[in-house]
């Protein structure tokens, strides 16, 4: 079995050997600029990891973990010139770089190349795998449009909050691990358990992902308070609004839209309230509530216990929980 | 056997009961709408008539032309922003009536809807036309990009613009033959010849399509002349500049750009060099001999000709040609 580092090793490796074409160049340059600066890789990882639960030979996963990753990183395509995001990961956007026309036909292609990879899945799988592909692909556009909805939208109650991360960011996990798991040949009783794992999972990180943007540590290079400024329907945000006074909504909702202050002091009046309203720390017990269903689910698939230590420490690590 | 009427019919019956969830609302009302009014249907019809010369049960094939007829419908919705086009088939482009943004979640959606559709395959063909369907996917989107660049580059080679518009246009004609044809159990060799067969059919109708631009019928409902006030890099402008004197080049290039005359004016002076050089009658000649090649690949394959007399006809409809 492999480390987490170990696998995120090979996954760069292997990422690193995918042939794109040359030509058109304006088509497959960006594509190439998208993939080489990637983060975490924390899906692929996620894929693999879910793997080595129940096969050794991880590398026979390496193409589908590939999908995973190109898929994603075609969602970011669209999703910078649908948010106008000059910045991803420290360096411009596609969007930025090339205009929009561009990141639309290099993110169509970077779809359809997630569905190349797919291709190499062993035929009895496919069908499967395929249309759990479809579904995760799907959702996730769904949980987009929510999101964009979202933000005319005068009143989001956490329930529809909570539908809207299940969609954009943990049906990714879910495609993610349990696509893993299928083609190791996990029974479809634990697949169903990985499922509601990686719902979890990605739930967790998504609220951690909303409280890192207004409380993270700013020497992570991160800025912080970008969603305050934005005025975005955050966790924090809505779970503060659910509960505050009448004034302290005002506050909340028109913070943003104030020209007679600073950026920072809008930062620093909501996060006031956020911390009048007991927000974060409710964040942090939805985070850890979540994680730890998340980890008691691993106790309860059919394979030994040691099988599964991976891929705990690495949820773990994704937020923050050192052992 | 079917005839192409009976087949059309049969197609619009199924793509009106393909089911498409209700929300979000403003994901899934762009597509209902852009597949609503879908024009002839002819791509889907010839996945559905390559299968009817191999075989009879043509209702088999339905969710296979239907993932053609989507992921056409895909590249329709963003070519529209990427060409900054208002109308599409005599109504407001998706882009035009619900803004960009909209019009990327929404196409992106139709491009995984398309895969959704291809999962009803039999397993035994999935990998098969799995594979076919990325490859057309790809090349269509390449075929695209060649066309943009085209606009900013000022010398296009006849090869050149045959080589885009067999990815832009003819691609999709071949997935959609190819795949037919496989999905019928049609013998390689076959399938190879069918591919040319496409290949040459998808040519002639694009040219057709870039010589009803300028030469069409306005009682159709078709505005004559958008290509050349456009300035568009059509097959007529290429071998017009091909072999046209260097003044004569001038006016080719540059007539659009004037703002001294009206653009019937600039209509006529353009067609006026286009009839002086041939370009007219020479793209008829082109259209012609692919036909006929086309046609006489079809008396090559193993079946009995009369197999392949639906096809020949509704081939000859599409350019024109009536028996």
């Amino acid at each position: 079995m492999n480390t987490p580092q170990q696998i995120t090793e090979m996954f760069e490796r292997h990422l690193s050997l995918v042939a794109m074409p040359n030509e058109p160049e304006k088509l497959y340059a960006p594509i190439r600029y998208a993939l080489a600066e990637g983060g975490k890789r924390m899906r692929p990882v996620l894929t693999m990891l879910a793997y080595n639960m129940f096969a050794d030979d991880v590398q026979s996963v390496l193409p589908a973990a590939t999908a995973v990753e190109i898929f994603h990183n075609f969602t970011l395509l669209h999703d910078d010139i649908m948010d106008n995001a000059a910045v991803r990961r420290g360096r411009p956007s596609v969007y930025a770089k090339w205009g929009s026309n561009v990141a639309i036909l290099s993110g169509d292609v970077m779809l359809i190349e997630a569905y190349r990879h797919l291709q190499s899945v062993q035929s009895c799988y496919l069908p499967t795998v395929f249309e759990r592909f479809n579904s995760m692909a799907e959702q996730v556009c769904e949980g987009q449009q929510y999101d964009m909805d979202f933000e005319t939208q005068p009143k989001v109650a956490v329930a529809e909050y909570m539908n809207m991360i299940e969609l954009k960011t943990a049906a990714l996990l879910v495609g993610a691990v349990t696509i893993g798991a299928i083609l190791a040949g996990a029974s479809e009783e634990d697949v169903q358990k990985l499922h509601k794992f990686a719902t979890e999972v990605g739930l967790a990180f998504q609220l951690q992902d909303d409280l890192l943007d207004s409380y993270g540590d700013e020497r992570l290079g991160k800025k912080i308070g970008g969603d305050i400024l934005e005025g975005k329907k955050t966790y924090l945000m809505i779970i503060s609004l659910s509960h505050a006074t009448e004034e302290q909504r005002e506050v909340l909702r028109t913070t943003h839209l104030r020209t007679d202050i600073t950026d920072e002091e809008k930062i620093a009046t909501v996060k006031a309230l956020y911390d009048t309203l007991d927000a974060p720390a409710q964040t942090e017990q939805q985070i850890a509530v979540r994680i730890s269903r998340a980890l008691s689910i691993l106790d309860t698939l059919s394979i030994p216990q040691q099988r599964t230590e991976h891929m705990r420490a690495y949820v773990e690590s994704l937020v923050g929980r050192k052992k």
